[in-house]
């Protein structure tokens, strides 16, 4: 191996197992049925394992120290393989034997968490989670030790490269500094606005449909069908959304798959020159949560997709009024659970997983300290106390169980690129607004870091004011 | 790699990989965005090289052979190595860059057959049969200088393990000594005897699911569901059925299952334990279509499932007597193309392209030659003359753009197959039936040959004469 067209079409081929894989994670939460379970964690497992011996192998690491010796590159080879060299060492870190029992492990705990979810049980799943927070522990520590930075950074760079824990830090204190002065401001928001929105889910598939065709999704590559949670899953070149719909809910639906839309944007966007390296994924999980925030939380509620939105169900015979529908979307009401609460309370809701996980994987606090911390964060953040209501409060969300330790800020990351994207071209017309995001969000793929894609294509440093005002705007706008 | 765990996981991963690309093949039929075509080839295309890359590497050769010199090894693991040696071997004879031209051609003749076939245009098509032909032979030229065999028996047996062309030509011969005999005795069968099947295609589905939760298809390790052509995919741990349904013909849906359904209790039932070698696979495509043909052409005319589908047709308010069920599957209608025709004279369709295949192969003949003698043949074979109309004529399957020649005589060999397996079990009900046939045909795998199989389960040696008894008792007994 020794071109960069060698090199290309190794990559290419880690991106084809990946196409598969893809397509199978799709499968499994779709169509697979439930006794199928076992073997299609193996077979994807087999494949993860290929791809990270194709990652890490001599071979590439050699082809791609060889070639960059060469004076003759242009700028972007340079960075895409710069970016692979990186790939690689950071990869190579971590030995297999470690890898594969996280894997394991995380197997279990995931399914601890299903079981014990459902009946409370919070002793049950501390033990696996307990397990499983050592392992990701001794990843962490490797990783900090080889990048200089602590351990919960080291993980966070997974989601958001190159993110600071002291910038994290800046942004969710500046958020306090604004953020219940909204709350309070805004809480006669909170009376009861409920619209009717009952109509069949047949129907609201068909509307799903014609939304997001209209909105320029590509149904002859790429599909939108059910699963429990939504998601956009599949390939660049295969995308696949998912929704859940409810018979009394019709705007969560539509509010969803906006949502999914955005991330499948980015997706097929991304750039297709170096397929495989890691120049060409999405950049951070921040970013590629801002593209969908951006259509759920800041295009959505544009004047002019509400009144889209309000003729859809005119044409469907709910009738529901623009502004019947903005004052739906705007009501204040804080809950306990993550996916359950508002807009604003969202951000409380990750900040205080932000701060229990950093003191988590930092080694200042065990997983038996969560349950009363979660309490005392939750009462101080939210105004809730979730008590020994364990499904409700830290039992909640999967991610820990998961072993997805630092993705959590990436939430309130997306957030505030989200609404820094649309102070700056919340006023172009849907065609620029698309052509402005291809150019200046997806098509960077990773070849660039995430604040540097913002400040860069905002023109602004990064800041939560933005957030700020757009709350302001719209929650002042009923 | 030193222990027999250690082969045996080395195999499991192929197994898992292929667990994959099954999926995938699935989703493609069934699933995918018409436009994700090339993506989809390509990522199928990398996984069949890294299990050709893995089937043939020294690292399990050489583990092979050195377990192959213990003295301690029980018979069926000594099977399970020597058929791994001998498949490390076979795939080892050919150049990987002719696997991969072979791979490239038959893309593109079958692309060109989907496009000609439409416009009738044998001549556009034959220039990349041609091409591919040319490729095939040079592989069955490689493949029968090692094994010593004729070059299309060569090929055969890739599809129909140590068959003999010898033996292929006698029961052909063979079945012309009685079949015309048998064609002319019921050819009054070939009145009208069309009964009402208008039926929702909806209300279909929901029998066809029914029949085969009934007979034992475990949904909750696979799937049904609809496709252009039916066929049984997916893999041994998550079965994919497909089929296609016209709502005016119940019947064809109905026995379309059946004949999946008899794939899929093979591919369900096979041996697990050497998981991704050869002993676990399928033994060979007529054991296969055997199994098929049992369910559809066998037991599907016994008077118990037809009085039970005469019952269900009953429940779904269409009313169909056993007798109208009988009548109208028992009509004798030759007909150009092979998925047509009826029963006896699919046996014609296929002698006709064996002869033409193996002429081919053996380069007695060139693809230039196949409409005439295809029209000879049909002529004199089925009574009808397919003249210039070629998507009817040769051109109306895609076996051979699509690489396949050697494989149309394995039709044949699951007829006579199943019905001598029918003759021997045809008395006993249908739990015993699944338990003889597990016993004696899944669990062998791939372990024996075809004809081992079938003569040591039917403790009759290989004859035609069980598919002339059975024809002769089916079509007499209206």
């Amino acid at each position: 191996m020794r071109e960069l067209s060698d090199i290309k079409e190794y990559y290419r081929s880690i991106y084809n197992i990946e196409h598969l894989m893809d397509i199978c994670y799709w499968d499994q939460t779709t169509m697979m049925p439930e006794n199928s379970f076992l073997a299609r964690a193996e077979a994807l497992s087999e494949a993860e394992l290929i791809i990270h011996e194709k990652k890490t192998s001599q071979v590439i690491f050699d082809a791609v120290e060889k070639l960059l010796l060469d004076d003759n590159l242009d700028n972007i080879t340079i960075m895409a393989l710069l970016s692979a060299k990186k790939e690689i060492e950071q990869k190579r870190l971590l030995p297999i034997s470690l890898v594969k029992e996280i894997k394991k492990i995380t197997c279990q705990c995931e399914y601890s968490w299903v079981k014990n979810k459902e009946i409370n049980n919070w002793q049950g799943f501390s033990k696996d989670l307990t397990q499983l927070v050592e392992l990701i522990r001794e990843k962490a520590d490797i990783l900090s030790e080889a990048s200089g930075t602590s351990p919960y950074e080291s993980l966070l760079n997974e989601y958001e490269p190159m993110m600071k824990t002291d910038m994290l830090d800046n942004l969710f204190e500046e958020i306090q500094m604004w953020l219940p002065g909204l709350a309070e401001r805004f809480k006669s928001n909170s009376l009861n606005r409920n619209v009717n929105q009952k109509i069949p889910i047949r129907t609201q598939i068909k509307i799903n449909k014609e939304m997001l065709s209209e909105l320029g999704f590509d149904f002859s590559r790429g599909r939108l069908d059910v699963s429990a949670h939504p998601f956009c899953g599949g390939t660049r070149d295969d995308i696949r959304i998912t929704n859940r719909y409810s018979d009394s809910n019709f705007m969560g639906g539509i509010y969803a798959s906006l949502h999914e839309f955005g991330h499948s944007l980015y997706e097929r966007n991304l750039p297709n020159e170096f397929l495989g390296m890691p120049v060409s994924y999405p950049c951070s999980i921040g970013i590629h949560e801002s593209q969908s925030l951006f259509f759920e939380m800041c295009y959505g509620y544009s004047d002019s997709f509400i009144n889209y939105l309000s003729k859809k169900t005119v044409k469907y015979g709910l009738n529901i009024s623009a502004s019947s529908i903005r004052k739906h979307l705007l009501q204040l009401k804080p809950n306990e659970t993550r996916i359950n609460t508002d807009e604003i309370h969202y951000l409380q809701h990750i900040y205080l997983r932000y701060l229990i996980e950093k003191d988590l994987i930092n080694k200042n606090i065990t997983v038996n300290d969560i349950p009363e911390l979660w309490d005392e964060l939750s009462l101080k953040l939210l105004g809730i106390s979730s008590g020994k209501d364990h499904k409700n409060g830290c039992m909640q969300d999967i991610h820990w169980a998961a072993g997805f330790f630092g993705y959590f800020p990436c939430y309130m990351l997306g957030y505030i690129y989200a609404s820094q994207i649309y102070k700056k071209i919340g006023d172009l017309n849907y065609e620029d607004t698309l052509l402005w995001l291809r150019k200046n969000i997806w098509l960077k793929g990773a070849f660039f870091s995430p604040v540097d894609i913002i400040e860069s294509g905002t023109e602004e440093k990064i800041s939560t004011l933005y957030a700020r005002d757009m709350i302001i705007a719209k929650y002042e706008n009923i």
